[in-house]
């Protein structure tokens, strides 16, 4: 087994950084050809965002932008994008990751490149993510670690070099294994649960865990700490599409928490020009407007800020079904929100032993 | 082994149950007394927080408070801090734990204690902690998991009851391990690591684990994530105290990462009536002002915001020494700050390969 998933991903890096190189063939190219190089790639202006109802997230349209060295303006932008390919090619070939922040002040010790500020390079990286229709995390530029994972999962570690091919299960910790580059990048090899129980808080994570949660249900649990980071949305795909596991959200009820939900469903408008993050199929099952009546939650009060937001919700081609519709109005007449720790009214434990079971039950 | 450390937190859960038992035996007594209950405890009001020069700690003064049930107005206070004590007695019986915000929305499920926020659950909390003694943690009252800790360390678990007995080895993961509520109460055993490097933020901590300065510094790795949890900060105590280990403090050169590296050494104000969570053999050992010069760091300028906290550092009893006072003094002058980060202007492996070395040389 560890040789077949060694040689995936080593030929996932390959991929990777021939990505690169070719980019740097073109170029080269460009040159002999005494052209000033250029190239070509997919606007990512807000007028070519559209929503595309197959695939369940937004894409970029078909107008197309281009990076080019005519000019002495642009001559410096260019030569940026080409040192931050050039150095993502280093990170493939060192077997280092980096962050977007290391980019960054890498940049800072180079002559005549250097970035104004950090959004300079991170629209950069952005632009290499377009050009090559890649995620940053394929040229190991990685978020900072945000999440965690807990359950029956094996895995198989391909990065660091030093963990190649070692194995591991997910019940070893009961804090949960953080979702950081090396999980991020590990493979799934195999779990007997049937599901994945995604919760938006790390306390709501812990009542789960110490509830034994991952054994009553036969879940896996994750945890994303508010809005998922990109790696913890390609883990939860990955449980999803890989494994064949259905993925279930609990967030808390406020617009933030639908929110949280639909990122995981159908990702964010920034992401439009990336493939593989989103899990369409992914169930927000609660706290819904209407468990909030049904199980008398402690509330409280709809601030302005969150009224505003619902009503951008509801206009949101994302919600555009009936269950969200239904739920949106429903905290919109009542005028109030509740946290998952709300269950904790009825004892610590209701949340596990009542609402939970009903709302699985109830799919 | 395992059955000594299983004892042991058993001996220490029996002593938290205690404290909370005699508190409300105390009660009792007063009202068979046909006293209005009462309660005494160490007044935490500004005046009565002092530096202890000694234990390099703030502490609570002589000044004492009275919590009473005698008028009308007092008697709903008192009956929620009963509750609180109750509540936590339930933790410790069943062996469960919780946090800040479940207590409060436990509290909501009651008739007329209700608090009218969390800020005030909060405080009742604390209140308790001063009439005991001890911290929340005592009582299974837990933070938001932060921080995590890598390296070749031996640990027992005593919770969840699940896991106890199991041991673990801290380097079978190298995303870290959380600091969460089964780390912050595992025994730790033993490692042939003959020091401890703290940094303030994940992503420096993910380059020291790629770079295996684990093994290269024979060194325990611990993140804290920013300003540390009071977990981490126990963590870091009880490396230093129980395995006797030198603790080395990275944070970013500007006042913010004096701030993270001197709570970690003396703790803050609002922990006055706490011991246990400060580690005052603890070094910070950069990014320092000088280190700023030395390595050519790219900087960025002080706001005014960093100028007027440095200011207020400055006159701190805390960082009243030679070294403190002159990195200071240096960033003053410089009006410049640094990051971490700011040494991968030399290469993505530079504060590895030469800036970490040069200063464990120095001390």
């Amino acid at each position: 087994m560890a040789d077949k998933v060694l040689k995936e991903a080593e030929r996932q890096r390959e991929a990777n950084e021939a990505s690169l190189s070719q980019l740097g063939s073109l170029i080269y190219e460009q040159i002999q050809n005494r052209e000033f190089p250029w190239i070509m790639m997919q606007s990512r202006s807000a007028d070519n965002i559209l929503f595309d109802q197959d695939l369940r997230q937004f894409i970029l349209g078909d107008r197309t932008t281009r990076r080019h060295s005519r000019n002495v303006r642009n001559i410096r932008p260019f030569t940026q994008f080409l040192w931050t390919a050039w150095f993502a090619r280093e990170l493939i070939r060192l077997r280092k990751t980096s962050t977007l922040r290391e980019v960054y002040y890498s940049a800072r010790g180079q002559r005549d490149i250097e970035f104004k500020g950090q959004d300079e390079s991170d629209y950069t990286i952005t632009d290499l993510e377009v050009a090559l229709n890649r995620p940053r995390e394929a040229f190991n530029i990685y978020p900072k670690d945000r999440g965690a994972i807990f359950g029956d999962l094996t895995i198989e570690y391909t990065f660091p070099p030093a963990y190649e091919g070692q194995t591991k299960n997910l019940t070893d910790n009961p804090d949960g294994a953080p979702i950081g580059r090396s999980l991020a990048s590990s493979k799934f090899l195999e779990t007997p649960a049937d599901k994945v129980i995604v919760i938006e808080k790390d306390a709501m994570f812990s009542r789960f865990v110490e509830e034994n949660v991952h054994e009553k249900f036969n879940a896996l649990l994750v945890q994303t700490e508010g809005i998922p980071s990109r790696s913890a949305r390609m883990v939860i795909r990955r449980l999803n599409q890989d494994l064949g596991l259905p993925v279930y959200i609990f967030t808390d009820g406020d617009p933030w928490g639908l929110h949280i939900a639909m990122v995981i469903i159908s990702g964010s408008a920034v992401a439009a020009h990336l493939r593989g993050l989103t899990t369409p199929d992914a169930k927000w099952i609660g706290v819904w407007g209407s468990d909030v009546q049904k199980y008398k939650l402690p509330t409280e009060n709809l601030t302005e800020q969150d009224l505003k937001r619902l009503k951008e919700i509801k206009a949101d081609p994302r919600y555009d079904d009936e269950l969200w519709q239904r739920e949106i109005d429903i905290f919109l007449k009542m005028g109030k929100k509740a946290e998952l720790e709300a269950f904790s009214a009825h004892g610590l434990t209701y949340i596990v032993d009542e609402y939970l079971p009903a709302k699985l039950e109830s799919l």
